[in-house]
């Protein structure tokens, strides 16, 4: 049975508080191990990642087989259906226009004394991609992490995808090349991000690493996080929703186990402002999860961090879903899109019934790399953003340094840098003389 | 002497390679003590705190002293000269103007089927400030941590300033009146960063913590970077002078001691086309060395890490500048515009001879909180956007369900997620039926 609310109880703020803290990620610590898969491919290069493909892939490949060819994608990605591309390509193009209008834009204008400020944004160079392989393989996150890279004008975009036991998914390949990536490498774990990071013989090193990844993956990016950029490090994913009595509970039941069923340590809520819908839907979740293919991970998911809250009322729907912050919010009731707005930290909000949040994980628009464990109260989803980077720009005139230069001396007098008030004071004293 | 190079000699590109890989950061790994004081900081919450103030600032507090009172502030700020104050002002003034034009705009359309499509940015609702203690408690680094906060909508804005043996600094008091901040905790190091992140009886918890620190202060933000955001963990500070021989040769100096001056591990690089200018600043650094107060830290930087790099022409000084992707790039030469709008990686640039780089560490307006270590090339300076966070919208209608859902559903069927799909599935049943 998955936890049942109600905000009249009296350990409500308990019970709440505990399914806010509530643990649910259990990664090995696996850092040890990392640390030292990248000292070796730092020092060996190719050869390194080489052996470690072949033990943990069982893949044996050389420098010039560790990226596929031209030729074997082809030959992956013949193997899709047309229905299949057909989705594809619209996904693709539904998350390319949505991002699109996310490029921000440069900005310089002159300041009292005729000087210039302004600051000028620039995409980061090289992207590498990480796409876990086996189950987690999935296309879609191909098209969330690339295109916005893509659109950002990224000029060298690269994955690094394991295929275990030679084993690749040609969607991942239809993916990449419907979202501008140059080259895709047969290569995972801490091995691939080490050589994403500082290169090998035959990778370049890149500038940014986005993508999922497992407990290596995640502890090898922490790791080489400042050497070059990354994303988040994601938690388990989990949804809320938000439902009054005048919705169908069968389609919140589903929409809860769609989060379920990722992964064991995802987390479904839901609130409702009525009590009898709340169990309701409880019971088509059980009806549900009878037949259900992934019914051996969505089960265990729901049973042991699934929760029903019933509130008094909206307002105070509004302020728990703030308290939890959650990384997927759906709102199906009435008045779906003031509730909407009040909301204040959430990664992604699904407004109305007709929109479950699978809409948003494939073809929606908006990206589905989100914040995860309360983090939406201080970032955001994944975006063009995390591919460009901003130069401020200043240009004084002989005008604006004398007007403004000698604030700038009595504070580096104060801050007791001496040479930063000199830097000002050798200017001003060749402008006092002319 | 500092490295003189040149891009004609055959060793250059060698010499070069050092020069960027140059390793100037040895921070002691301080990472096991930072654990356990963050671990009896969560545990004993204020008695840890107070405990290792007395231990590391020889100052004894009671939880009803951890934060300064508004009258203790005002005795500090009643210090201040009116000198001192009209330039804080003025930097403030300024720093506000130019981060106002900063706030990102909300953003929402209609799709092709009638389904809104968009996003939102709220602020975070709380963020912390560090502020070092002793020698490098800037206030000029208050403004432009707590500036930003307040521009993007910050509620509630607290600061952490140790004050060893007592001692405060009563212009860091000031600027953080000047831009809003609400309490002053007279606390630092890790302790500091583990009672903003976790909270104690006295101290709430924050959402957000930015601000430099020593080791200690940059092991806790790595530490509770994911249960609270953190700003960069920023490396030792650089500066490249780009430079034709039409420049005062004492004026680039005091520019590269300007940043030589903050740190021993501080770099300074000059790239010029015109060798003999490069040894005419060379000359004149030591002149400036002589009676430069903090000679004995600027002097080991320019020995250690200074460099005067030969260019044959300024297409080259731009490929090198890229190269090297500094925290602060001052352009001094002709076409200083066209050059610096080629610079495609620095964190600020301040564009001809009237901009040195300490007018942008006080007073110009752009924020001086910068990459460091080359991390220009995939990460900016600080700004407001560090204090918001975006959440994307969706709302479909049920025609835009019916023209895309069924794509969504054939990835979902390809990732092997079917509880996506039938989130999709069981709507498209009731519109099909309708």
């Amino acid at each position: 049975m998955p936890m049942f609310l109600n905000s009249k109880d009296a350990d409500f703020d308990a019970a709440f508080a505990r399914l806010l803290t509530m643990k649910r990620e259990d990664s090995p610590d696996v850092d040890a191990t990392v640390a030292d898969i990248i000292a070796d491919v730092r020092a060996r290069g190719d050869a390194a990642v080489i052996e470690l493909t072949a033990t943990f892939d069982r893949m044996q490949l050389t420098p010039e087989t560790l990226a596929f060819s031209a030729d074997e994608i082809e030959t992956e990605i013949a193997k899709v259906s047309p229905e299949e591309r057909a989705a594809l390509e619209l996904a693709a193009d539904r998350i390319r226009a949505y991002h699109d209008r996310q490029m921000p834009s440069d900005a310089s204008w002159d300041g009292p004394h005729g000087e210039m400020l302004g600051w000028r944004w620039t995409a980061v160079e090289a992207a590498g991609l990480y796409v876990p392989g086996g189950l987690a393989s999935y296309p879609s996150s191909v098209l969330m992490n690339a295109i916005p890279a893509q659109v950002a004008g990224v000029e060298r975009l690269v994955i690094c995808a394991p295929t275990p036991d030679g084993v690749a998914n040609p969607l991942v390949l239809l993916a990449a090349k419907l979202s501008g990536v140059e080259t895709i490498y047969r290569i995972g774990g801490a091995q691939a991000i080490a050589a994403l990071a500082f290169g090998t013989q035959t990778i370049d090193p890149v500038d940014k690493i986005t993508g999922p990844g497992n407990a290596f993956v995640a502890a090898a990016k922490r790791r080489v996080f400042g050497r070059v950029g990354i994303d988040m490090i994601a938690g388990p994913s989990e949804i809320l929703v938000i439902a009054d009595k005048h919705n169908d509970p069968d389609w919140v039941a589903v929409d809860l186990l769609s989060q379920a069923e990722h992964d064991e340590s995802a987390q479904s809520i839901l609130i409702t402002d009525d009590a009898e819908f709340g169990q309701a839907v409880a019971d088509a979740v059980e009806r549900r999860l009878k037949t259900l293919e992934r019914r051996a991970i969505a089960g265990p998911s729901w049973q042991d961090y699934g929760a029903v809250v019933v509130v008094q009322d909206m307002d105070e729907a509004v302020t728990l879903s703030d308290r939890i912050a959650p990384e997927h919010l759906e709102i199906a009731c009435e008045n779906a899109d003031d509730i909407a707005a009040r909301i204040r930290h959430a990664g992604a909000i699904f407004i109305g019934a007709y929109t479950p949040e699978a809409i948003g994980d494939y073809i929606g628009g908006p990206n589905h790399v989100l914040p995860t464990a309360r983090s939406a109260r201080f970032s955001s989803g994944l975006s063009v953003m995390d591919f460009v980077k901003r130069t401020t720009l200043a240009r004084m005139t002989p005008e604006a340094l004398k007007a403004i230069g000698p604030a700038a001396e009595t504070l580096a007098k104060a801050e007791g840098l001496e040479a930063h008030g000199l830097s000002v004071r050798a200017r001003l004293e060749r402008l006092n003389d002319e």
